[in-house]
């Protein structure tokens, strides 16, 4: 029986009640969506208002809150968080299980290697040549391309795609409708069309890897485009050919990557950021939300704006046009005295 | 027969000719892109310059437009984007009916519950335990997770796929390659790498919802990740993990709601705009195009830029920057003066 | 046997070496990714640091960069980037060959054509009325919906999906989890809930129109959404119902086009870029990373910024931005002359 009681929760929680209750719980919550049977948390003051309103039959708050004020029942502990994560957790459903062995809808193509404790569920498409390592899924109607290898323990779920020669390392996950290895934009513009340049090369996506669901990386003219080791990947985000980031990078969703970038290690890039062709970018940097980079960055560097600089330049920007304003009666002032 | 007659075409539109023809209408087009057999209309003025060379057979206009000056069959009429619409839908193709059954190359799971006058198409995928109420239509090569529950009179186009456990609501569309559930993007930064935090809650669309193609949706963290009833989502939309949207919101296009956003009803975000983790919108707000917004918005608030501010703000700072080059004159002048 | 020596990459380069040498390449690499089988080249001066360090046993560099100082074999030649394409293609794996005929596990429905010598993979599925002409490859699971018409010689990469009726020219290329066809997002907006307006028109791709990866173009209210001949679209772009693109244009990731919006031949629009609805933009515009176009443009103008400008404007507004604080610094002076 995974319900729990309040005598329960504070052993949890190592937290003390403002009072007793015969409370049963089974379910987390926000604080704005509960009932008499959830408990939530109050994880940032700035939520406080929310208190009042809420259903939930317990609220965790830190052990600095004052309760007095609230007919209802609080558990106060050191990190309501860290609690409420570990309850949460208790709560979980148990996770999907994929049981080992080839649906018999799959496609297996012709010199295929498939490693032991391997799932490939029905509709799943395995072309000629390609390799899956021990315990991988390849969830249904995924798809993996002529001479492709998958790493051991790695997932590729429902219609995620991994385009031929693609090298894909152990513990990677691939989510849904993400498309690995697609070609690269590369056209010979005339004035008759464009012709369009062969994208002969790879990806490769190293150990621990995560792409987001829609996220697409394209193959490189040549060599390969590289996500480095245990770099995450957010949903729709672009990365275009010859593209080679370094290790534990966080990209948030809808950035655009243009070709021949390079990125070092531990960059975080915020959503919907841009970086344009051929630039480096150098470890530990901070690219903001919605800035757009049009030059090389330094290691470290924190920019924002379009063209992005440094967050210093660009409120400095913005505190001198609200300047202006004042200025103009200062020179009003003047002009009136000498007319 | 579906062709029409000048007389058929008055009767429709309850208009008057500029004269007599015997022209036969068989489909509409705008203005640029007719032929003597199809009928097309002017909605704006803006588009005026288009009747000229326009080869549509008859123009429908307004009663207050003159149509002396040019050579072409004219219809007037009190609305002519009304009446263009009911000819539109005249002329349009039967809709596709998908006839109820399964598929024999679909996958059905275990312990799946299908209702009455389901459609199931080719290489559809209905996990264990998943549910799919009467009159819905799963179309060919989409995924419907384990546990799933779809309502009734629901439709899943081509390749959208719906993870694990959520929960769709009662005459929902999901357009090809949208991703229901994927991971939330929630990490514990490390130095020897990121810890992959588990999300193990699930996504809820309420009834009338619509989710564009290529739009991502990821589960909550725990909880729900809810989308309102009636809120309509357009293609490429990023939605975080345990954001929770109001009822009748519409979101355009290339728009990204990090984790834990609460937006209220009625709201309108516009293509491109961005919305930081954690924020609260208020019912009716409008977020413009391109907007990045980073702080809590009052009910009604209209917002654009980045920082988003009010329009009349954003307007005042470019009016601003425009005073600068009149006010470097005039200073000029004063210093002259007292050389 | 593909290996080449340095004789034989002077002769394809028209090339001289700063010294003999028994190397053997046989793979091409950029300057940081290389080993001593692998030859590189020096495109641009700002790389020039990476020579250094690079480990390629042979560097591509144009006639004029001084090869003295540095401890390494070089081959001079008169295009160095030109010379490494010919000696990458020299390299490349052969092309994924799709031999003509129909899997057995995809599905074709009723009353459609297929022409000579055309792939249809695993899980395909052809819906009823559909026709694929001539040496056209539908790849594994992608989708060719109700009445649809491939032309010759185009290729539908695997999950990409094309709606009911919609038209594709031939030597088109379609990449995974490209939508087409989808419904354009129009309703009539009403407090008690939005009703969707039917969207009964199509789509038209032109010959040799190429879309990337997770790119969405919807289908129009009535008549058609056109991509006109030869038109290159990159990955997550989502173009709006009715929009109307002329031929040969560029269209990079994650641009935005609003329904109705037309767009004349050779446009260049860059990344994030977006466009607002019914707008016209002539032929040969370019629109720079990240622009918000809220104005019709004129044949050949070249606009960025948010709203969108002449990028003179631009930049004038950015110098007038930096003048405020040395106009504060006079504007001070000639106060403290007067006090």
């Amino acid at each position: 029986m995974k319900a729990l009681k309040l005598s329960q929760i504070l052993a949890i929680s190592e937290g003390t009640a403002n009072r007793d209750s015969d409370v049963i719980i089974n379910e987390v919550s926000s604080l704005i969506d509960g009932n008499n049977h959830s408990i939530s948390f109050l994880g940032n003051r700035r939520y406080i208002s929310q208190i009042k309103d809420s259903k939930a039959g317990i609220i965790l708050v830190d052990n600095d809150f004052d309760t007095a004020g609230f007919d209802r029942l609080f558990v106060s502990c050191e990190d309501p968080s860290a609690s409420f994560t570990k309850i949460a957790d208790h709560f979980a459903p148990p996770i999907i299980e994929y049981t080992p062995g080839i649906d018999s809808t799959a496609h297996i193509g012709q010199n295929t290697t498939i490693g032991e404790n391997v799932y490939i569920g029905p509709g799943a498409i395995i072309m000629d040549g390609a390799s899956i390592d021990d315990n991988s899924v390849i969830c249904a109607n995924a798809y993996v391309g002529h001479h492709v290898t998958i790493g051991a323990y790695s997932i590729l779920y429902p219609n995620s795609a991994v385009r031929e020669r693609c090298e894909v390392g152990q513990r990677v996950i691939l989510h849904s409708s993400c498309v690995i290895g697609s070609d690269g934009f590369g056209f010979i513009p005339g004035k008759d069309g464009h012709k369009k340049i062969p994208q002969v090369g790879i990806v490769q996506l190293q150990d621990d890897v995560e792409v987001g669901s829609c996220t697409t990386i394209d193959r490189a003219r040549f060599g390969k485009t590289i996500i480095g080791e245990g770099t995450k990947l957010d949903n729709l985000i672009q990365i275009g050919h010859n593209v080679i980031i370094g290790k534990h990078c966080f990209i948030v969703s809808l950035v655009a990557i243009a070709g021949s970038v390079q990125i070092g290690n531990f960059v975080t890039i915020a959503g919907q950021a841009g970086i344009s062709g051929h630039l480096q970018i150098g470890d530990g940097c901070t690219i903001m939300g919605k800035a757009g980079v049009t030059r090389d960055l330094k290691p470290g560097e924190v920019v924002m704006g379009m063209p992005a600089t440094s967050r210093r330049e660009f409120i400095a920007d913005r505190i001198q046009l609200r300047k202006i304003s004042k200025l103009e009666k200062r020179l009003k002032e003047l002009e009136d005295k000498f007319k």
